[in-house]
Order: structure tokens, then sequence, then C-alpha cells
């Protein structure tokens, strides 16, 4: 196979695969930024040069998402873990609820991290079956006194993805770590959505979070800086040093997804990508099989299982040996995942779709 | 000035200055990390190459400042500021004290995050005289009945550094951001040493803590999982995904550091360079003013003042027009710091001591 810079195809589910034009001007402009002499990572975070690099992240994200002025824009640390935590230590006190749509084991966790401070109740948990479908939340049967409702539009481990943006009457909090920047998103219709930077944008470290005004306002006094959505904002994410690093490369990722037309040119593109092997694992004749109904299916994590563990090892083993690497799936589900996010390439799809046809040929 | 890449002497008080030639080293794998056929900033933070990556920098850390089998060392997220609240909400609870030794703004800081927990006290407080010295820890008032002690063994805003490793009976606690690996430390007398990676290791995103297990022992039940030391260490640092790019550059440091001779040599390479820059203070015969007193003087940020305003003003255009930049002081203490952190050479404390003393001259 005959990849640029003997590179792979690479489905890690995070982190993941970069553009590669993207890692090439990263690596042209590492030892010396634009002629300011110095490196990206060796400049002040308070430097002109680094607050026009933020500021330009900022605009080109507003641009690309379409980010109303009642949401502010936030680059913090600690990724969607963190924010697990931050969002009920900041929202939910003690016998207040919050609602939990349980799509996969993000939603999981993130529920975990609420229910050490109020009452987080599961309205839709998918647990017992495994996990394989996403609900329609506007169906739920959603408590109207609860402080918010959180759910993820994308459970990187099940490969369950929304399609849509939902709508409530409650804070509406999405966890989009794995989709963010996939497709076009109505963020009017959020209060807070949240990502780690090492699936769609770029290299772990910095956490993606949008927050309307009217629930930044909810901030009570007293909070730790760190965990101070209001304050954190008020000092526009310079608060402390930031991950400046992350900050920088995503939004050279963000420059390159406005220059080639902006998230609906994006969405087809992820589409093309992910039906091609949706498509090899629905023409397989069951040798193949689908984790998520088909309803239910991510255009960003595939995740499908062979008819046995001896062949499944077989196909990760020959997959590697032809460039295709980090397809194993994750322990709960077993089987494969491709991770196709943003940057992965059409042409390594149609590559795993050509070997995944001769592997059935040749195992059934 | 003839500087490899048209760099410049970068006085930035952090993200600071690092080593050239790791920096080249990150430049020429960045496309391709070692014939994996990705970059590591593309690299699953669960694949063996970056398991190798985050082993090897804890074993070389080890070696480095000989930590000792009863402490861990953990690579977190959030910079010192997390640290500041981490601390009090895992060890200070209402109605106990912990005892603070504020010699800076940033011992200020972490002793109003312990405010918010319990009751913080400032056992020495050099805000009054706009903090100028350290005091000896061992010499103060210490309430053996406090929580644990905490201390900041560098001040980058005011320049004050301690130049030993004080021995308390409480639980000690050092902010060591500024000053980590830029002299042996005696480890066994601290309980938790921090620092956030972008001034003595690597690009900001990667928080180092060095902690005792008689100290993660005492962590209670029911934190949050990312304020949780405990689970932080029982997971070793892979609870989620870390940054794993600062990792990977502190990591590719502390190998030139041990190849390089370790911590003394680093400490008399520090001196050397310190002290040529205060030598050229003392001898400017009042033309500089150096801000910390004689036996506090930091050697990573050496602060000073100038006659006047103006005159600052016009050493600091005339010092960037030779290539050094960054030499600002905070608005705080006022004038001019250079900060030389580790990978700052010596040729450009020379080349500003050689500009400090024809400036005096031309300007007197």
């Amino acid at each position: 196979m005959a990849l640029p810079y003997d590179r792979v195809y690479n489905f890690s589910a995070g982190p993941g695969t970069l553009p590669l034009d993207v890692l090439q001007q990263v690596q042209a402009e590492l030892l010396n930024y634009r002629g300011t002499g110095v490196s990206i990572i060796e400049m002040s975070h308070r430097s002109p040069a680094f607050e026009k690099i933020i500021h330009e992240a900022e605009e080109d994200l507003r641009v690309l998402l379409n980010i109303p002025e009642t949401h502010r824009v936030l680059f913090l640390q600690g990724g969607a873990n963190l924010q697990f935590s931050m969002i009920p230590i900041a929202f939910l006190y003690k016998h207040q609820i919050a609602e939990y749509v349980v799509t996969g084991t993000w939603g999981e966790k993130a529920m975990q991290a609420a229910a050490i401070e109020g009452t987080a109740h599961a309205v839709y948990n998918g647990k017992p079956e495994n996990y394989k479908r996403a609900p329609v939340i506007s169906e739920l049967d959603l408590n109207a006194m609860a402080q918010y409702v959180h759910f993820t539009s994308n459970e990187t481990i099940q490969g369950i993805q929304y399609q849509a943006d939902p709508k409530v009457v409650n804070h509406l909090i999405c966890d989009m770590s794995s989709d963010i920047l996939s497709r076009p998103v109505e963020i009017a219709n959020y209060d807070l959505i949240y990502a780690g930077a090492q699936k769609n944008m770029g290299p772990a470290g910095m956490t993606l979070v949008i927050i309307s005004e009217r629930l930044i306002h909810r901030t009570p006094d007293g909070m730790h800086p760190m965990l101070d959505y209001r304050l954190l904002s008020e000092k526009k994410s310079l608060y402390n040093t930031p991950c400046t690093f992350s900050i920088y490369v995503s939004g050279l990722v963000y420059k390159k997804l406005l220059r080639e037309g902006g998230l609906s040119t994006v969405q087809s593109k992820n589409a093309a990508k992910a039906e091609a092997l949706y498509h090899e694992i629905d023409s397989s004749e069951g040798f193949y099989t689908g984790h998520a109904l088909s309803d239910s299916r991510s255009q960003m994590n595939v995740t499908f299982t062979l008819p046995s563990e001896p062949l499944t090892t077989k196909f990760l083993m020959e997959a590697a040996l032809a460039g295709m690497v980090e397809l194993k799936g994750h322990r709960s589900v077993g089987g494969c995942r491709a991770s196709i996010y943003n940057a992965f390439p059409l042409e390594g799809c149609l590559a795993l779709a050509t070997f995944m046809g001769k592997f059935a040929q040749d195992n059934r």
C-alpha cells in the first residue's frame, strides 16, 4: 500500500488520525513560529502571537458551528472526564435532579459523576441490552423540574450516534467529544456542549466547552477557580496557562474545515466513509454483524463482530499487515471497531471495505 | 546575533524555552513516530508505543530526582492551578487547618483555594513587603496539628526561591512548577510535589505530581474521579486520555538531562547563568535594582528594576531589537524579569549581561 511517509491507516478511537497537511504545517513551523523566533510550545500564552492563535481559533469555530452570540467558547483542560464532574458540581445540588440519557459507556460515567452531587436519573438506559440504540430524546418522559438533561451524541465504544439535535425545555447538555464538527449542529438548542480535542480537532489536552450565557449565570459563587465556568469565561480561557499546542493545532484544523466548505461538506464525506463500511457489513450475508441497530449507527465508530474469536484475531492480524491498525473493538463489545473521524480518509475506508470483502470470502 | 534557525533568546516566564535538540527531534519524528506509521499526536494512549513513552518518562524521572519507592509519579492535567484546589479538596476539611508559607503570588493563590475548603493559615506572608524574601521554613512557628504545610519553592513573578529542602513534622506540600529539575531535591522530605510542565519540562498541558503513599492513603472515598489522587494513581495516569504530547516531550527532556549528567550538572549550569545576571545588577552602581533580597534570589527568574519607567521601556525595546524577548516584568513588580529556566542557554545570559552593562553605561 502506498501511503505518504509510510503512514498507516490509523483507526484509533482516540487520540485519532489528524489531517496530514496540518501535521506537515505543524512540523514546518515547529522551530520558529512565523518569524517569532520561538516554537509554538515555547511561547507565552500571554504573547500577542498566542493571543492571535486563540482568538482566531474561537472566531473560526464560531463560523464553522454558527455559534450564536448567546454562547461562549472556552478552551479548557481535563477532557470530557473533568466535564462529567464540573457540570454537576456547578449546576446540581443535593436533592436536585438531573436527567441522563445513557446510550453507552461515556454517558454512564457522566451519570455516575453527577450522582456524587445530587440525584442523577437515567431517563433512558441502554445498558441491559448492552447499548445498541439511541432513543429519540424528545419522546422520553422528561421531568420539567430537572436541572438539566444530559446525553452523549456519539458513544465511541458501542458506536451509537444521534443524527439530529434534540430540543427540550430543560437546559440541554451534550458530550460531543467524538462527533463534534462532524456535522452542522443547532447550537441554540444546547446550553452546554463539551468535547475533548483528540478525536475530531487536535492533540489530546484541550477540552472545548460551548456554554450559554444563561447557564453561565447560574454558576454559584465560591467555586474553585478551575471549576468555575463563569471565571474561566471572563478570563477568556486564559485564567491559567491553557494547553497551547492543542489549541494551536485545533485552530489549524478549523481553518482547514472552513477552506474545504464547512460542516455540510464534512457531513457528506463522513456519510460516504461510513456507508462504505456498513454496506460491507450488511452485504456479508451474516459474516459481519453490526453492533448498533441500523437507525443508531455511528458515522464515527463502526462496530462489528465476526463469527468467532479466532477469526477476529486473524482479521486483526491480517489487517495490520495490510497497514490498517487499531481495529480491535473494546472488550465490552468485542469484535472490531473502525474509528473514522473527520480526518480519516475515504481511501482508508474503501481499503478496509475491500479487505473485509476478501476476508469474508476467504474465511466463510 | 547568530542564532540557529533565526531563533531569539526567549526569556518568557512560561511556557518557556525548550532545548533546541529536543525540538529538532520532535520535528523529525512528528509525521511517523519511530516506524509506527502515525504521529505521536494521533496515537492511542493505550497503544504499546505510548505505554512505553509514559513508562520511560516515569522511570527516567525517578532516576533524575532519585524518587523513592514510597512515592508515586502522576502525569495529570490542569496545571498548578488545579492542584491549588485538588489538594485541599482531598486533604483539608471544614474546621481543619492547613498552613501556607506565602512568598509570592502563586502561594497566595494556593492559599485562597484552600480557604474554600477549610482554614488556610498563612504562617508567613510576604505580601505587605511586596514579597522580597523566603523565610527559613523550619524556623517558622508551625502548628503540629495542621493537616499539611504548603510552600512555593520558586515564585516566578517576584523571583523568590528556596535553595534547600525543608523538613517539617506535618505533611509537606510544595509547588515546584518553576524550579522542578533545576537542582537535586530530597523527595523523601515531601508528601506532595507538583509542577506544570511548561517551565522546566515540556509544553503546557501536563502537570507532574509526586505524592507519597502515606498521603494517597488519606484520600477520602467518594471523590470525583478526576480529583481523586488514589484513583489516578491506581490507573497509572491513564484513567482518561492524558496530555500525551506534553508527556512525550517532557520524557525527551528527562533523557537529555540524564545524558548530560543529571541534576547536579543542571544546578551548576543554572548557578552560572543566574550569577552572570545578578553580578551585572550588583555592579551597576544602583542603575539596576534587584527585587528579591540577596539570600532569596531565584536562579530561574531574575527580577530587577531600572531608574525610571521610560528607561525600562527603552531597555525592553532595545533588547528586543537585539533578539532578547519577553523581558518585561509582571505589573505587580514592574521593571524587568529574565526567566532563565533549565533549557535557556548560558550564552543568552551572557548576551543579556553584556547588553545590560552597555545600556547602563549609555543611559546613566
